[in-house]
């Protein structure tokens, strides 16, 4: 068994319990009488080689626990993305503080940064466990049932669809949501959660994981629009056609083209707005909105899934578990064992790391805009409990009587 | 007292809470022995006079009582804004079906319609009882403290915030939020209510109760980017220069003109997107994030106010006890009498419709930038009970050793 201090960071986008793993590493940590310090590095592994740490040794539980319920990463992120010297930085850093345990929550990135640090200490003969931590609203990490971050991302968005939804059904027209994710669609899949009742939105579902065209986007559209008098469409910022070019930069030029001119469409909303612009022009439709998302659907306060919370906790109390009694570095896995229930595993780091997963085919309809019930059945128990449901009028017409 | 069918309409933009006042008026109008029919017309004013009508006389109350909790107008809406023609063919409808009391959920074009059907059904000696029942996320309706459908919004624009601050203080940058409100600047201020720390976002607010200068507004961010190392603005979409042109045609306009082009730029992100290029290209600031809140502030299940339920329900209520023991048309108000609690009131239409109430200017800071604690005290018990909170690690620094 080690012993001495211990080091925890969060890197990459924020999630909405990303700090019940840090709260969970900082808790079980404390529990071990030979662990004399529990640090935090602030954003991630620039605070490390900027020595930007935070002793957390004395902070109470009780206010690490108000800490845990609230999303984004409480130390602070980053988007650096290391490279050898680097992490040869980062462990230089360490070893100067002594530190002999460091956990890293993060993405698919940072797994490969832990890879990179945990070399560089063999290397050196220096003993030091490396465990990384899941988390991402992605859930593209491989080897892993569901990542932590994407359960309470999913309900956000099925959330919002339904919501959406009925709004679109209020006030019929044609309605584009666009959801974060560039190579895996989970989270734009998420939106099926949403529907309810067989002619709820959202009517189509479009993934990364499949080839976009824009010419059978428009017949899809045009034929949900003539079958319910209204279309709800989900859209991963991500969708790209057959040479792997990114739908809003193609959309983006042809404006381009058009004008001659040298316009810059970048920015969040641009790939809604562009849609939204062929469907009217095209099509003729002319309510037509589109809202992208954003920050809303990872950090919003007060939509998160009981499960993905008890996960997240679980991770990070698992993680100094396998440091403090196992004998090799590693990135904790959640494995599905039961509907619903689930496991964690210490996997090696190189399967893990820089590694990208994609939605599975048998996710996916053979039409690709919808998802199969493989997928409801996969997704629904991670939204967890209260999850809020819709419900209609159920009215019997009346006879007109000037309109006969 | 009067008897006979009664008709439920619902106008205007979906709320999280319109759905119960609807349930409100058919509950409370079916508990009078002589009322013998109560029907909703589908997609508001448009519905009447195409005499789309459903019985809703005989719902179960259970089914009632879970499509109130329903966001979203369960009859449909419509945008259509009678005249005098359409509001006499209104009348000829509900002549036709012996309708003698009409009960139209929206905000103040509603109203105006309201008032134009009383006087119709007044010359032509028509026994028609008018009630208008207030609704709207702009709470811009003239002699109401506030609107059914503006504090679930509000409390949605908040928490949204509390997440983007916390999202932008791990990820430091500029991040714009647009909320909507194209005259009323209410909802984008509900956005100081997710502040807690005296370092939170939103830092700057920009409504349309004051002038929006771009030079200003760029010196604003500047000055609040230097101070905190970041900075979190929200924008109401209707914020416009002093001639009363909007911004994001203004914003638009300078684009076309540098590229001698005619984009399009229409569409619900061009505002947040043309801001944060302002940004970056005039202060070089390199992280700037925006995101369009759109129809999700609006119509996202699951985050409600439990006052404005309450209150959103009881305007439903009191419609119909006003119309069968009051003897005038009018238009329900919600009048504050304590810290908090309310009654209602029914006003004369014409001292409702057609105008549009605004910030009050005690509710806005000098600068312009900011809210006074007269409107916090003002929108926090609106906001409902259980307002998820956001919590700190209190961490002591360590001391550095390599970077001393």
């Amino acid at each position: 068994m080690s012993s001495g201090k211990i080091l925890v960071a969060q890197g990459g986008g924020p999630t909405a319990v990303i700090n019940q793993s840090l709260v969970g590493v900082v808790l079980e940590a404390r529990r071990f009488r030979h662990v004399t310090r529990v640090y935090g590095a602030l954003h991630g592994v620039r605070g490390i080689i900027n020595e930007d740490f935070v002793d957390l040794t004395q902070e109470t539980s009780h206010n690490l626990e108000l800490v845990a319920s609230t999303p984004s990463s409480a130390l602070g992120s980053t988007r650096d993305k290391p490279d050898l010297a680097y992490c040869h930085k980062i462990f230089e850093v360490l070893r100067a503080h002594e530190i002999e345990h460091f956990f890293y929550i993060g993405g698919n990135d940072s797994s490969d940064t832990v890879r990179i640090v945990s070399e560089e200490a063999r290397k050196a003969g220096y003993p030091l466990r490396c465990i990384h931590i899941p988390k991402t609203i992605d859930n593209d990490l491989v080897g892993n049932d569901h990542t932590p971050g994407f359960p309470s991302a999913a309900r956000f968005v099925a959330q919002a669809f339904a919501g959406a939804n009925l709004d679109n059904a209020a006030l019929p027209g044609v309605y584009v949501g666009v959801v974060m994710g560039r190579h895996a669609g989970f989270l734009t899949a998420a939106s099926a959660l949403g529907k309810k009742f067989p002619d709820d939105g959202p009517h189509l579902i479009y993934i990364p994981e499949r080839t976009f065209d824009i010419e059978r986007f428009l017949a899809d559209v045009k034929r949900t629009y003539e079958k319910f008098g209204r279309c709800v469409i989900a859209v991963s910022e991500g969708i790209h056609d057959a040479s792997g070019e990114a739908i809003v930069s193609l959309l983006a030029k042809e404006i381009e083209r058009d004008d001659h001119g040298n316009v810059q469409l970048s920015g969040t909303g641009a790939l809604a707005d562009l849609l939204c612009e062929e469907i009217k022009t095209k099509l003729g439709i002319k309510r037509v909105r589109g809202d992208t998302f954003g920050y809303l659907q990872r950090s919003f306060i007060g939509c998160v899934s009981d499960v993905d919370q008890r996960e997240a906790r679980e991770v990070g109390e698992k993680a100094v578990q396998f440091a403090m009694w196992g004998d090799s570095d590693g990135s904790v896995a959640i494995k599905r064992t039961g509907y619903y229930s689930v496991d964690y595993e210490l996997m090696p780091l190189e399967d893990v790391a820089g590694k990208t997963r994609v939605m599975e085919d048998e996710f996916i309809t053979a039409d690709g805009t919808d998802v199969t019930d493989a997928f409801r059945l996969y997704l629904r128990p991670l939204l967890g409990s209260k999850m809020p449901d819709a419900y209609r009028l159920r009215p019997a017409p009346v006879e007109k009587i000037l309109n006969k």
